[in-house]
């Protein structure tokens, strides 16, 4: 896992992912009594960074692999970022998600043309399903964080980082990121660490699901006690990863920990400054950059906003609750 | 009133104003049966199109004129465009606004640095106000859409679609325009006159407020009946201006009129699928290029979305009525 594979990664993502844009507002600098630029990866394709990994990794499969196709496990943006390359690709795409997911994200990944096999959560075993399925159909598993060419691809969104903040005259700055098994946080770190190492990545998590931020704290792998019940379910994972976790723990600052009400009242500061829509786990960067401005050190702040796929009804709710 | 007019609008705003990005989706493709690339002016400084013209007229003052101060009339996004654009001149700014705006865009503008002379609607002369304050303190007026600087800066949006659809490998294409005044519409039309001459520009209204589409089909200037009672808030003004509706005529198509419903499915749209926040006014462009598919004529539609600055409360509603 090195530089060199993300800047493969870039190379073969040209023109297929979205180089997202940094957006700012003066307001948003006034309430983080700092400079507070925002990575808009909910611009992506598919609404995540989820995208970058998914045909990273695809796309560093042979011919005869892509014609066999792939499998994911997901209910979320994995799922769709991984159906969108699949198609682009050609390639038959299996996506396993529990019965139970919610119905917008079972369509709108078979709206990408991928197959959505159903299981049940709780007398289903997954993994069976899909051992059995990959074997059968000689598909290959693509992960969602724990593989080096996912967090290559990943990786791109720190490159763009870079180029984009050198262009303002920003070499000095701290990095955050919404953190769920680390592909994202580790990549960007990498990433960031040859073409900017004057920035610092923080992993950012929601109250209660703080894993990485208690692994990197104790310098050894722990897991949440907790597996659901969290408004910001995209970045929910039990543990970090073996592949992420060292380099998160070699690269990065401490991680930072944001109550649901803070990644909701950034939700509706993204609204109303911003125009952009973020779910709860695409916010917890932004809502640590404007509520614990005192955690990070430099006096300019980017936050990369990781997905914007957010039920309506949540949306709604959350801009009468707190706009 | 020229191209090279615009092309140095492009080199005052460059480094300030934000180039915007075409976003896309495979679903807005699939409504439209056709593909739809969206111009995302909601994601410019201070949430619209409004910040080009207001600096593109305010960096053609001279030094003495700025140190003076400028004025404008307006409750909404030509107010926060004008107030930014000031305060990054240093030039004092007033904003005439109806004692009856809403208390949020009052205090965005405010945010801003303006300082904001409220009048009331029934009994005051607004006019009067604006002439005997810009006397008094020598302040230039800067007009919201009949004024060739400000036409100029809003056309640096026609340069962007022409150069980003040209990297597409996109020549032909029917550009959707929100339409109030024209100065927009007219400004993209100059543009791609001579930058994309295969684009036909269409300036889009809401229904009861389609003043341009009958000027444009009498050949000659009308008037809306009824002044407000629009959720299209942004658009609504009484008729086409005078520098205009000329250019209007001899470079657009006919004006397309959609629904409030519409233009809220078409927000819904742009927040499912895009990620990104519209207000009404600034969804009718999408709306048409969604619902209207068959009222243009080649296989690519570019709708220019061009504000998002909306009350969270009209939003929340929007995605309870139409998601």
């Amino acid at each position: 896992m090195n530089i060199d594979m993300i800047r493969a990664a870039a190379e073969r993502l040209h023109g297929h992912a979205r180089h997202t844009p940094f957006l700012s507002s003066p307001a948003l600098d006034e309430i983080a009594g700092k400079r507070i630029l925002v990575k808009a990866e909910c611009l992506q394709h598919t609404g995540s960074f989820k995208f970058r990994g998914g045909r990273a990794a695809m796309s560093a499969l042979d011919a005869a692999q892509l014609k066999s196709g792939v499998i994911a496990f997901s209910s979320g943006n994995h799922a769709q970022g991984v159906a969108l390359a699949a198609r682009e690709f050609g390639a038959p795409c299996v996506i396993v998600m529990p019965s139970d997911a919610p119905a917008v994200k079972i369509a709108n990944t078979r709206a990408l043309g991928a197959e959505v096999v159903l299981y049940i959560r709780a007398t289903d075993d997954r993994d069976a399903i899909g051992a059995h399925l990959s074997l059968d159909r000689g598909l290959t598993l693509i992960k969602p964080f724990d593989d080096p060419q996912v967090i290559a691809g990943q990786g791109t969104v720190g490159l763009e980082i870079a180029a984009d903040a050198a262009a303002l005259g920003i070499i000095s700055a701290d990095v955050l990121v919404c953190c769920g098994g680390g592909g994202l946080t580790s990549g960007i770190a990498l990433a960031l660490a040859a073409d900017a190492p004057d920035m610092l990545v923080y992993p950012v998590e929601p109250e209660g699901f703080d894993d990485v931020a208690r692994s990197l704290a104790t310098g050894s792998i722990q897991t949440n006690t907790r597996r659901d019940g969290s408004l910001c379910d995209a970045i929910i994972t039990p543990r970090p990863g073996d592949l992420t976790f060292p380099i998160m723990q070699r690269l990065c600052g401490a991680g930072l920990v944001v109550s649901e009400a803070q990644a909701q009242r950034a939700m509706v500061a993204a609204f109303n400054h911003l125009r952009i829509v973020l779910e709860p786990g695409g916010a917890v960067a932004l809502a640590a950059a404007l509520y614990h401005p005192d955690a990070t050190q430099t006096d300019t702040t980017i936050a990369v906003a990781t997905g914007g796929n957010v039920d309506p009804a949540l949306f709604a709710q959350t801009l009468k609750d707190y706009a």
